[in-house]
């Protein structure tokens, strides 16, 4: 039974930082959720992949507990992004996208899907989040994610979808472009009139923002010293997030509270290593004690 | 009794923002952090100003329960910053510094300040810093800040500067480009190393890492809609932490967590408000009461 449908990308990642370089390593908004989400929950990926993707890749999926079901193999090449990183991780620099047959992909979700609780519409064109949306039946809880090229190219189709979800995640330059307002407290608040009741902002090393009614939660990051590769961990930190919720089933304010910590806490993980590498290996204990590590770091 | 020593600059500061304009206004950094430590403790300020001071601002500061025999008043004018903010009030634009009597400015301490526990070394030129720092007669606790135009121009004064002092707070650019590093916590451990047992990296909206041994403590931002007036944020932010160790005389990390915390709120005030207009009408339940939302905004 999948508990937490997924939708975004799989994709073939080449990646260079300060740290070294990979080459068409798996990677994708949907494949960093869902391997984070299996941490606690039962993830299904809705994507589409071409008749080159790595057998091994969808093997080491399945063994992770994600359903990939959802995954359709179309005629072609797989999406492939090729970008680096400089000294300061901060930024990713993009030097190739190659969409192949994602340009074209036509979500059609898996019967054994459409009951789940939870969706997470990770990072797509907003006009097929709200297909895969559509074929829901009836889910607890949704959250999304986007990004700037579809707030500066789709912004109505966007703001459709924001006002559908439960809950929005996004970064701070996201936000802030949004709103047109370099206030994030102000662009956090907004979202929420639209209709979510949660919105969180993403803001790299210094944690997160959550909004909901009436509160701001500050999450801060995990303070690394070595970050390796940070590609993914704004997808690793919401298929955390979901997936404690789907395992809980608690949606009050104080269980996202924690939710967002273990995100962060498998968000930082995630850094510490390129693709999947560090997360495959990971335990339900090491995602504790960092949980325990950031209580420290906060308290006072 | 003088209980905290702040020397630093004492200003008349024009500022605009996005909020409004003002125009030679009382500031400078031994001005913020003072008015934020008497909340507390018993300032006293170790500055020069010119003939041309207005009288109403040192009967201020007076009022305020701080200390001014430490203030000397040369011929000539006074200490002027002339400055402002676009949308984005993270980044300050200078258009005018008149160094004016601080060009030579050689600090002598009154007798009663020497045998203060406290001092605070605000932002200043660090042969300065280290000439006040060569008065106190054996200060418990000694804090010091800096800025860009150091690091830069007097690295080597800067860092036997540093090698001295129990606390240094700056800003997170600064920090990265002491180091060369776009890694936070890197910098702040290799401060540690150098010899203080404290490091506080300030990060504006962000909010504030500090490093002690063997701990990071993440303090979040207040957060707040709407800035009026960002200028002194920093200072007030070290005024209020080295003001409420003073009041407790408790040198524990979990007492300096609460002085951070302490600090962020009275800088979180200060920000609505232009120059000390938002500072010197807050209570000391105030305080208390932002202090105790910060609880709430790191709980989870």
């Amino acid at each position: 039974m999948v508990d937490v449908v997924i939708s975004g990308t799989v994709a073939l990642d080449s990646i260079r930082t300060p740290f070294g370089e990979v080459r068409e390593v798996l990677g994708g908004s949907a494949v960093y959720s869902s391997v984070a989400a299996s941490g606690f929950a039962r993830p299904g990926i809705v994507s589409v992949i071409g008749k080159d993707f790595p057998r091994k890749y969808l093997s080491f999926l399945k063994t992770m507990g994600i359903d990939t079901a959802g995954i359709e193999v179309k005629k072609g090449d797989t999406f492939r992004w090729a970008g680096y990183y400089e000294y300061d991780m901060n930024q990713a620099h993009t030097l190739d996208t190659k969409l192949n047959v994602l340009a074209e992909f036509d979500p059609l979700l898996p019967e054994a899907y459409r009951e789940a609780g939870f969706l997470f519409l990770a990072n797509t064109d907003p006009e097929v989040q709200m297909k895969v949306h559509g074929q829901m039946k009836k889910p607890r809880f949704v959250m999304m994610d986007t990004m700037n090229f579809w707030i500066e190219n789709k912004k109505d189709a966007l703001t459709k979808m924001i006002e559908k979800v439960d809950a929005l995640v996004l970064n701070d330059a996201e936000a802030r472009q949004y709103w047109d307002t370099p206030n994030l407290v102000h662009a956090g608040r907004s979202f929420l009139k639209m209709g979510p009741s949660v919105v969180i902002i993403k803001k790299g090393e210094h944690g997160a923002l959550m909004f909901t009614d009436g509160a701001c939660f500050s999450a801060p990051a995990y303070p690394l010293e070595r970050l390796v590769d940070p590609t993914g961990a704004g997808d690793s930190f919401a298929g955390g997030f979901i997936g404690w919720l789907a395992r809980t089933g608690d949606l009050s304010p104080r269980n996202m509270r924690k939710a967002v910590i273990f995100g962060s806490a498998i968000a930082s993980y995630n850094a510490e290593g390129f693709s999947l590498d560090r997360l495959k290996k990971i335990t339900r204990d090491d995602i504790f004690n960092r949980y325990m590590m950031f209580q420290d770091i906060v308290s006072f």
